[in-house]
This record gives C-alpha cells, structure tokens and sequence, in this order.
C-alpha cells in the first residue's frame, strides 16, 4: 500500500481529531471476550425452571440426585453423540466445562501417559511439543504454556491448518505429541476444515504412536450463516485409518443453553474414554447429572437444538453484520486492515497493518474500549508480526458495539497512518 | 478371650447353621459406600425446583447464567462462611464435590508448589510424605498413592490422632508436607478432634515450612447426637499461632441438599485462595453459579440448615442404633468384635477377631451382602492386623439393612470361630 505524502498527512490529521472526539466521551466498554449476551441467555431461561421434583430418575433408573454414574446420564451421552457422530458409550458427559475436560485430558496424559504412551508425558526425555494453529485460541496455547509443552506454530489456511506442514512435522518429530483443532468456525477466523484436512489428521503417519488431536468442537451447531457448515465425522476417519485413539473430541452446550452452567463432553474410543473414566474415579464423585437432566429435557432433540440455535443467529447476526459494515465504511478504502467474514462462531479476525496491533489495543484502552489482547491468538501471546486482534461482538448490545467499533476502527486508522508517517519520516 | 473347647465346637456349628440359612436367601445388598438414602434426599425436593427464571442475579448483579465469577458467588461464600467460620473473600465456592478441590490443590502442589513451597512437591528430592490418620479415608489414602506420595499412618485416639506422634514426626522430617485430617465425626471412627489437638495441629512446629492440613470437614452440620460437636476452629488458631497457609478446610452441601449435585468450597487464607485462584483460571470458565443460587436460596441460612440437618438425623438415627442393636444381639457376648457408637458422620467402625476381616468381607459377598472393602481404610489398602471394617447404614432401608447386619454378624462370627477353632486344633 502506498499512500501519498500529503494525504497521509491529512489522514492522519483526521484520525487524530476522530480519536480526541471519541476519547472525551468516556466510554467504558468491555468486549474482550467471546460472551453470549443476556438476550441470547434469555432465550433458554425455560431451563432454569425445568420441573424436575416428580421427575428425577434417567431413563435408566439411576436417581440423578445421588452420588455415582462417572460417565454422564445415558440421555445425556444420546444428545451429544447426536452431535458429534460417536456412539453414546464412548461419550463422557462432564460438568459445565469442556475446557475442564480438556485440561484434565492433557494433565492425565501429563502424568499418566495416554494408553498409547510408551511413559507418562512428563517422562519424555527432552520434553514434548504440541502443534498449534495460528492464530488460535489463548486458552489453549496457556495449558501447553503451563505444561512446559514446546508450541509450534502451524499458519491457518483457508480450509484448516496448513497439512503440508502439519503432516512434514507429525512424521517426522516424535515430541510432537499432539495438536489443538477448533474445528468447526475456528476461534479466532471461523474456518471450517475441509473434509480433506480431516481426513488427513486422521489418516496421516505420527511418529509418536500417542499422538492426540484435541478436536475442540466449541461450535458444532453454532452457523451464523443460513445453511450450517458441514464438518467431516474425525473419529470415524480416524477408525477408518486405524487411529481410533488419535481424536479425543470435545463440546459443551456452554453457548447454546446457560455458558457458565451448561454441560461438556469428551468423546473418542472405548480406549480413551476409559482411561480418562479412570483417573476420574480418583478426584470426583460424579458429575452434576441433576444439570445433565435439566438440560437434556430442555434441549430435548438435534431438531430442538437446532431451532434454539437459529434463534442464537437471529440475535448474532446483526452484531456480525455491523461489524463488517463498520469496519468497511471506516477502514474499507485505506488498505490498512482486513478482517474475516464468519459463517459461524464467535469472533471476527482483524488484520491491521504489522507493527501496530499492540498499539490499536492500547489507543482504544485510552478512549475507554476494551477488546482484545495483542498476540492472544498465538504461542506465548506473541504475534511476532504484531499485526492480528480478535474481534468479540456478540456481548455488547448493537448500539454499544456500534461505538465500539467506530473507535477500534479509529485506532486502526489512526495507528497505521501514524506507523507510515514515522516509516515516511524516516525514509 | 478364651472359650472352652466345647464351647467353641457348638458357637461354631451355630454359626455354620445360621450362614447356610442365609446363604438360601438370595440376598442382594449393596451397602459399601456411605450414601444418603432415597428420604434423605427427598428433603431437598424444593431445591430442584427454586424458581430462579426471574431473579437469576446475585445480590452483587453478576448473572449467575453466564461465564465467569471463579471465586463462586458471594452468598455461596457467606452461607459457608458461617459452616467453617473462615471470612467470606477467603473461601472459593466450586462445583459439586469437595474431594475435586482437594485433588485440585494436591495436583496444584505437586506441579507448582504452594505459596511457601520452595519447589513443586514433586521435584522434592526424596519425594514428599503425608501423614495418615488411620483407621481413615479410603478416597484421602488413594490420592496420595496416585501421587506417589508416601504415606506415614498414625493412629486415631479418642480426641483426634495421636498427637505426641504427630508432632515428633512433622518437627523432625522435612519431607512430610501434609496431613489428612477429617476432624469431626471423622471416617469412619466418628472421632471428633478435642479442642486440644486442633491447637496443636496449628501451633506444632513443623520441619516442612509449606505443610498443609488436608482439613475435610465433610459432615460439619452432620450430628446423630441432640447436641452437635463442637469443633475448634483450625483457620482462627492457625492464624493465631502464625501459621495461617498451613489449613486448607474443605466442605460442601452434598450430604445436606443433593449428593450429586451440591456445591463445595475451599477456605484458607488469601495466599492460599489466590493460589488455588489463579490455576483455575487456566482450566474453567467458572463454577455453575446458578446451581450455588439454587442451593442458597434452599438453604437460606445456619438456622436453616440445622432445621434440614435434624430431618436427616432423624432418618439415620434409626439407622445407627439398628447398628448396634444387631450386633450387640448377635455378638456383644463373645467378645470377637466391637464397634463404635457414633455421635455424627456416616459410618460405623467395626473391629472384628485380627485376622479375620477378610474372610469375613467374603463370608459375607457370598451370601448376598457387600458391605465393606477390607484394608480400604488403611493406607494402600493394606489392614496389617485384618481386623478393621467399615460399616455404612445410611442407604439400605430399615428392614434390609438388618438383615444385612444380621448376615454380617453371622459371618464375623463364624469367621471368628472357624479362626479360634483352627488355632485350638494346631495348638
């Protein structure tokens, strides 16, 4: 991109006096994380008040109030292998945290080893590595972070992780234990893998017999365009492949009925789910099946989901759209930005120019806007580019996120033509 | 004890008779586990069914339905606050089970360290000790053993553990870094801890500088008595005495409300909470608020509670005296057995003839009754003197449960017998 010296002048003159507007307004806005809003919590407040005192047996007999039932109320198992395509007995249902279960996966494996490892993880001379794309989800990279786990970065493509790299790596890298997938509407750019990438996790050799893909599945039925994006069935390929262990898959109905007392799931092979059904034994009585029953007499049905998630995108929409709309008015003609489309999910990608993202988040914190954290999607927090923010709409109401995104849009602008003016100087 | 040998010829034969009559019965009788019955539960009926559709806030406005809110909601915290007398912002409110957060903070320990550790107790040369009061919890002593943690027993006594042990071995050996403590109504002795010992579990030096009590005060509103123990309050006297990180006091509300879906709480010092606080972060999203609004809207306050807690006496009473009636009955005159009487709690502990526990445990699965796992109160499950069991009357209801005390009777006594006379016979 090039702009001319007097223009960018100007431009940059006008994205001072925008910021200095918006900063005396005193703006105290937070959307710094993926949170569904009030009104989308209030479209499953029937849950809250499901009657249950007449009513508290599974359909198995076992009394849901009591201690016991370590995997999870048969029903229970049912709704989630409707949705994530593997046979209730090799489905564990949790409490209302899938990013628990994952944790207890990898600290299980840490200390344990899976029931392929050759030693507890811990026990690998010289450590073990996990692959990560990027940019991804910070949760994530923070687990490998605390572990000690080495994180290598594998870029994004358009229909998954880039699996030329991917399959080099695993192939060829025995450390290489594992790899963190958001399969479906990726967090932060909502891409949905290709049935080929799919296949090929599943299919492709690894040097490491444990290896793991950690198929965080956070939003299987979370489109926000009409028609839902199909994702390829991992565990079956990776059966089909001989690597029925390799897929240890995750959902929660977090963003579908109550996000902080929803219930998750770990799915994979019989294999999997007894070993983590094991070490559970140790540090729990059992889940909260009562929650498991509510939400399921809720939930009731796919089509039942379904519904109730069209519902989500109906109130989702809007937000996705004005963000487009905004950034596209503000930032569309300069050349100093560009961000993701999302069929589904949570978040919008933006891409500013390199070297000034920290400085976009900063200027905004300034004037009151709270919205990312820079380099949150990659490795150790660092965008070494310091160019990639993840965009959250779905909290704010649509007047507030409209503010929101008229000052992020600003400090965009405003970050850049400083960053060129200096560069210009310069030369 | 001695019985003449003809004596001991006719018990036997007796004994025999009685078994293979019970033996014809066909009896199914699970009682293992320390369970609160079908009625006991069904006094929480009106917890499952708290309206909360319109009024799902806390009093400090979070939403309970959304993500967040680590700590648990202030009046989960306050409610329990006045349980185990700790302030309010020092006690974390979680999930449903209690032996979670225990697990949490031993795992915690082991990888990081606490906040005086001066390494993660895992990377302790030599490795680290607990010291185990014995007889004690199956679920504390397999925890340990899952870390590799070695265990040291030392006896329960009349008022708590053997103190004078206790303090010789934590003063002088470094590598002891906790102690499991049930200190009222304890498992499965009922020994409540004198004001004594509970002083000097606080006061007592310790070699290990970051040495812990493991304080699960699991049945802290649960008497059989009119009166309630009293039990000194740890946290107040470790403050005292300049030891406020050493107790880390855990309880819950599952052996009040819903066994399976209670809440529990972790309370300490502010080190010790922001500790626990700050490794949560990185495997939840928050505990499920709207579960912990539930519970406390049912349980509204102590005086509450305590009306709640003298229906459930009211059901095991019955229970606990059936107890010793039967075996009083059946064995109060030979002399091959006693048991405690307990004042609160949930188990009772029987000592049959040494060496006979096992076979007892089998006479018993054989006819019909599984009642105890023998050695599983010891520390890797290894009773040396087989003469320890626990029973748990709280599931089976009146009539089933004495026969089942009937059949275990029958076979503590023709384990005893069948023992005495095979000794008779090679002396």
């Amino acid at each position: 991109m090039k702009i001319a010296h007097d223009d960018l002048n100007r431009l940059k003159s006008d994205a001072d006096t925008e910021y200095l507007r918006y900063s005396k307004m005193d703006l105290r806005i937070d959307m710094a994380r993926g949170i569904p809003s009030p009104q989308q919590i209030d479209l499953s407040m029937a849950l809250l008040d499901v009657p249950l005192g007449n009513d508290y047996l599974s359909e198995d007999g076992t009394d849901s109030r009591n201690y016991g039932g370590q995997q999870g109320l048969l029903e229970a198992r049912r709704l989630f292998s409707t949705l994530v395509g593997v046979p209730e007995d090799q489905i564990v249902v949790g409490g209302n945290s899938s990013l628990a279960l994952m944790y207890e996966c990898l600290a299980q494996a840490w200390r344990y080893g899976t029931p392929d490892s050759p030693r507890a993880w811990s026990q690998e001379p010289g450590g073990i590595s996990f692959i990560c794309v990027v940019p991804g989800y910070d949760r994530h990279f923070a687990m490998c972070e605390d572990f000690g786990i080495r994180m290598i970065s594998v870029p994004m493509l358009d229909d998954g992780p880039d699996m030329e790299l991917v399959k080099r790596l695993v192939v060829s890298d025995s450390s290489i234990k594992g790899i963190w997938c958001v399969p479906k509407y990726s967090n932060p750019t909502s891409t949905t893998y290709s049935k080929a990438v799919v296949e090929t996790l599943a299919s492709m050799p690894a040097a490491a017999r444990d290896f793991r893909i950690f198929w965080d599945n956070a939003y299987v039925v979370h489109p926000l365009v009409e028609v839902d994006d199909s994702l390829e069935n991992i565990y079956t390929q990776a059966v089909r492949h001989g690597h029925s262990n390799r897929p240890l898959i995750f959902a929660s109905t977090s963003k579908m009925t109550l996000p902080g007392a929803g219930i998750a799931e770990l799915a994979g092979s019989k294999d999997n789910t007894a070993w983590w059904l094991k070490a559970a034994a140790l540090r729990s009585v059992g889940p909260d099946k009562v929650n498991q029953l509510r939400q399921v007499r809720f939930l009731r049905s796919p089509e039942k989901i379904k519904e109730l998630m069209e519902q989500h995108r109906q109130l989702l929409l809007p937000k996705f759209e004005r963000v487009h709309e905004v950034f596209n008015r503000r930032l569309g003609t300069f050349g100093v930005a560009q961000w993701t489309r999302p069929r589904g999910g949570y978040f919008v990608s933006l891409e500013v120019l390199p070297g000034t993202a920290k400085r976009v988040v900063e200027l905004a914190a300034q004037a009151g806007v709270k919205f990312a954290t820079p380099g949150s999607c990659f490795p150790y927090g660092i965008d070494e580019r310091d160019y990639q923010l993840r965009i959250a709409p779905s909290y704010p109401d649509i007047l507030q996120l409209t503010t929101a995104l008229e000052v992020i849009s600003v400090c965009v602008a405003k970050a850049a033509f400083d960053h060129l003016s200096a560069v210009a100087s310069v030369e």
